[in-house]
């Protein structure tokens, strides 16, 4: 329950990550030495930057380098993620490289200590990451033959679209132009009211369904109700087929979370074709849950739809014997850094209201989420600091942003849907997920993000000279 | 001789920085509560920024706010030296803030211990004094009642113009102009050769007479011959007024040091007028040196040339019964925090041919330069950071900075000359020496002076929208 309302610990849907990721695209893996600290010079320590590097499409002579800024997480599956740089690849003759975000991945600067010590996780910032990836770029361009007079094009989805953008605001010297996709620049305090990302959520579900919209918002209640006894729990246990059975009123509040993670995920990764190459869902799963959830229900009866719904995104095979609420809550290493970055910089702040969306009614507070911090870190976020530092709304300064969002996507509720200046081009796709334009194309792609990506390749031939 | 080729620890003339100021500006003082980290969460320590404030001129409903951004020593001084802001305040209906760069004067983070700890001074960097005024501009801006909408204009000098001129370049949100005089934010690694400060410097005495630059240029090779002898020694020591007469060979290195810096001092202080307000020198002060360096000489006639003018710069009143050539070696607390700061961020690489310039040919070599900084300081410089963090040359994405540089002034050759764009405005002043548009018109200012200050005065009006 620490960072967002929900206990929500990173952009990327829980679902992605716990995978192991198969591919057919073609890379070296390479690692650079950087410097720990590019903006101190007491600790000399250096860690290891792990970069991916593909070179088969490049024209060495000219080819522009696209290259993808890392987000929170292992950096091979987000290069397997965004195929569209490797369905667009040839046609540019680019260089392709993928640089993982440092305490992400293999590019963890203290082994397995990284997450241990208060000082070593000091080092954990979007500005450290981006120096790390200004200067990797520098080294690139001196050191490949033919990449000097190349052109750099940052790519990235969601927290990496975040970084991408954020790139081009401060290192336009070293990339030409940005494709931040589905990247919630804006979902900061000051800038985009706490309640915006779960209204936008809701009303995903609301296109598939009013009613399902209205059980899930009843469904909080009925459960809490239920979970209030012990033949309650035992009901609750049995109906979601937990592999534990319940048995602490906080097991009631721990299923909830799990529920709201469902729902949320579900809505970034509301895409309109199986995805059945990651993760196990039917095409536009929202419509799939919402179907389970499309008669009007209360009590016992509500809490079995909402469990056949849920089982659509836990068990969609039907290979699980049993499911597991505490699942989400332990975390892997990518969930403990955005829990530190959620805590430092990365305040987020989310709420609900329970009428404009469909979750308990839950507030913001800066002071509590900030004492919760420090319990978990001894540290303290500052409030403030990402907008002073990337200019919140003050972007008529910045040139060569493509920002585009989906708008299916809750996280689009913090995007740039609106051109601030000239050079920055907002692209909306009406019926798009969380960075939907940056997948492969598959042929059941709607029309809307085919027509997406084509903008997206002509403005990136404008940065390069080539219209 | 750790930071440049001759010693040199500060942009500053070493001849300002020791004087008491007094000043008939009124302002008060105030201290504001800073992170000492804003780039890292594992220290939560903070420090008092000291600033100055002025607001006897200010129209509190929409007046603009002109803030310096404080550079490499006690922030009185150049509040008291920046006469133009004091000038212009009452017509722009201005407040005036100077907000003191951290480890320097009052701000220094750690007390009496701010120098003694390798931790302390990890957080002297000029990215963290960005930050500092970002975040004081804020809260001033929060607090000050009528200040909301206020405009801030950023205006510096020397170190602080580059601190305006990134000032602008990484936060245009927070400023909407900066006034970066003499400001040599491409004295660095790759664009600007090492040579060019010496040959500036040159030109500057060869403009008052060519006999006077071959004289320094001999007189180095004839102190060295002559300081190779006890007789000769004493000589020198009898001919310079030495508090300490010169016992060892390194004294005569010392002697040549301290020439060194003060011709270099001379040609930065080079401005029309007597300054006797702060230091005692006639106008146009490297003539008057050169006055006695006209007739072609050699020997012990020469070197008697050469004491008569650094008595000029030394002792313009006679008040000084001897000279002491360690007084600048010694160093102040500002001295520190540059040398600190030019051995890790800071790299201005410097040489002399004695061919193009009129010393001693010394050579740059990082990796010595390197091996010193780590026997100082336990840590060592990053070569080409400041040019990926600030862009180098490529400023064609930043708007509205003014760049003024007097070619008389040996720092101009790291200045920005010729417009990288449309809205960066270079203001060439042919007569002038270092930030001389800064300081308080006075009725020998020459007229390319008053021009460069009309025309900076109306600058600033269009950024304010007043034009």
């Amino acid at each position: 329950m620490l960072c967002g309302v929900y206990g929500r610990m990173s952009i990327i849907p829980k679902s992605f990550k716990n995978k192991n990721t198969a591919s057919d695209y073609e890379y070296k893996t390479e690692y650079f030495v950087q410097q720990i600290d590019h903006f101190g010079f007491a600790n000399l320590d250096t860690y290891k930057q792990r970069y991916l590097i593909a070179d088969q499409y490049w024209n060495a002579n000219g080819g522009p380098i696209f290259f993808y800024t890392g987000n929170e997480g292992d950096i091979t599956w987000f290069c397997n993620n965004t195929g569209f740089m490797w369905d667009i690849a040839a046609e540019f003759k680019a260089l392709l490289v993928f640089a993982e975000h440092r305490y992400y991945g293999e590019s963890l600067p203290y082994g397995p200590d990284t997450f241990k010590s208060h000082t070593h996780l000091n080092y954990l910032t979007s500005e450290q990451a981006l120096a790390d990836f200004a200067v990797l770029i520098g080294q690139l361009k001196r050191s490949l033959p033919g990449a000097a007079n190349s052109s750099v094009v940052a790519f990235g989805g969601s927290y990496g679209g975040m970084l991408s953008a954020w790139m081009r605001i401060k290192y336009p010297n070293v990339i030409v132009g940005a494709l931040a996709a589905s990247a919630p620049i804006w979902q900061f305090t000051g800038i985009t009211p706490c309640e915006a990302f779960n209204q936008v959520l809701t009303n995903a579900f609301k296109q598939a369904s009013q009613i399902c919209v209205e059980n899930v918002r009843n469904s909080w209640a009925t459960i809490t109700s239920i979970g209030g006894t012990t033949s309650g729990r035992k009901f609750l246990s049995s109906v979601f087929n937990l592999c534990k059975p319940m048995s602490h009123q906080s097991d009631v509040d721990d299923l909830k979370a799990w529920l709201t993670d469902a729902w949320t995920d579900l809505a970034m990764v509301n895409y309109p074709y199986p995805a059945n190459f990651l993760e196990n869902l039917p095409a536009w799963p929202v419509k799939a849950v919402c179907n389970k959830l499309s008669l009007p229900a209360e009590g016992e009866a509500l809490v079995q739809y909402v469990a056949d719904a849920a089982n659509i995104y836990f068990n969609y095979t039907g290979d699980s014997t049993c499911l597991n609420t505490s699942q989400q809550a332990t975390g892997n290493l990518g969930d403990l850094g955005w829990g530190y970055q959620s805590c430092t910089e990365m305040v987020m702040p989310m709420c609900a209201d329970g009428e404009s969306d469909m979750f308990e009614p839950k507030s913001w507070n800066f002071t509590d989420f900030s004492e919760q911090c420090y319990k978990q870190w001894k540290t303290r976020p500052q409030e403030n600091w990402i907008t002073t530092e990337y200019w919140g709304k003050q972007l008529q300064y910045a040139s060569n942003i493509i920002f585009s969002n989906g708008l299916l996507d809750p996280w689009s509720s913090g995007g740039v849907l609106e051109s601030p200046a000239l050079t920055l081009i907002p692209i909306v796709i009406p019926d798009g997920a969380h960075h939907l334009d940056l997948r492969a194309s598959n042929p059941l792609d709607t029309a809307a993000v085919v027509a997406a990506r084509i903008q997206e390749k002509n403005l990136i031939k404008m940065w390069l000279g080539q219209l």
